[in-house]
């Protein structure tokens, strides 16, 4: 058997179009998988809750608009273009005053709440 | 003692302004890590070398211009704001006719010429 991925697997990922099918807000959707992390697309406007992930680090890239993560010492603003890396065990609260496109990056299986849980706790593992 | 980032840390990474500072080709620079993974910044220019990475997948964000990923059975081409995760155990060799600028993100310690060795491989976990 050949380990070459089939033809559907070989297209490339487009992240504006892939965005463009997403009309929640905080409802991140899985678009393609590397080792044991996904890439999850996600729109976020208004601001999310305060909560850590205790065992990994989670990425966030910023695709289209303006993301600030509010931090217990600060906020960290990401303009498009821009990425950072939340370490783990540390608290965060990303929060957007418009519209903003996002990019997360981190193991498969972590919640958007991570130790939090609560009503704002997304579906997880969805894909688009 | 706290958990939270220094100061230094808390500064987003500004992709465009990294890769302004990069002046070769096929030389990757880390930006920043995430668990034990790097996210990485290369130019391409030209032909690069068939080579595998047995034992991990291998992400490609084109951050600007073309990249052409030539697989065994047929190139995948990515424009800017594409993805693609090339699979651990296949073979690839990415080309770009005219100047790409991309992410690579993949475990800290992978070469950029996997199996394959040779005068094309880059010196590993350098910073920018």
């Amino acid at each position: 058997m050949s380990t070459s991925p089939s033809p559907a697997v070989r297209s490339p990922i487009n992240l504006a179009g892939k965005l463009a099918l997403i009309h929640e807000h905080w409802a991140p959707r899985v678009v393609a998988e590397m080792n044991d992390y996904q890439f999850k697309l996600v729109k976020f406007h208004g601001d999310f809750v305060w909560h850590t992930h205790e065992d990994t680090d989670e990425t966030f890239i910023v695709i289209h608009g303006q993301l600030r993560i509010e931090l217990r010492d600060g906020p960290v603003i990401l303009n498009a273009g821009e990425l950072f890396v939340v370490p783990k065990g540390v608290e965060h609260k990303p929060c957007a005053d418009q519209e903003v496109q996002v990019m997360l990056i981190e193991p498969r299986g972590v919640l958007n709440t991570g130790d939090q849980g609560g009503e704002r706790t997304a579906t997880n593992d969805l894909w688009i």
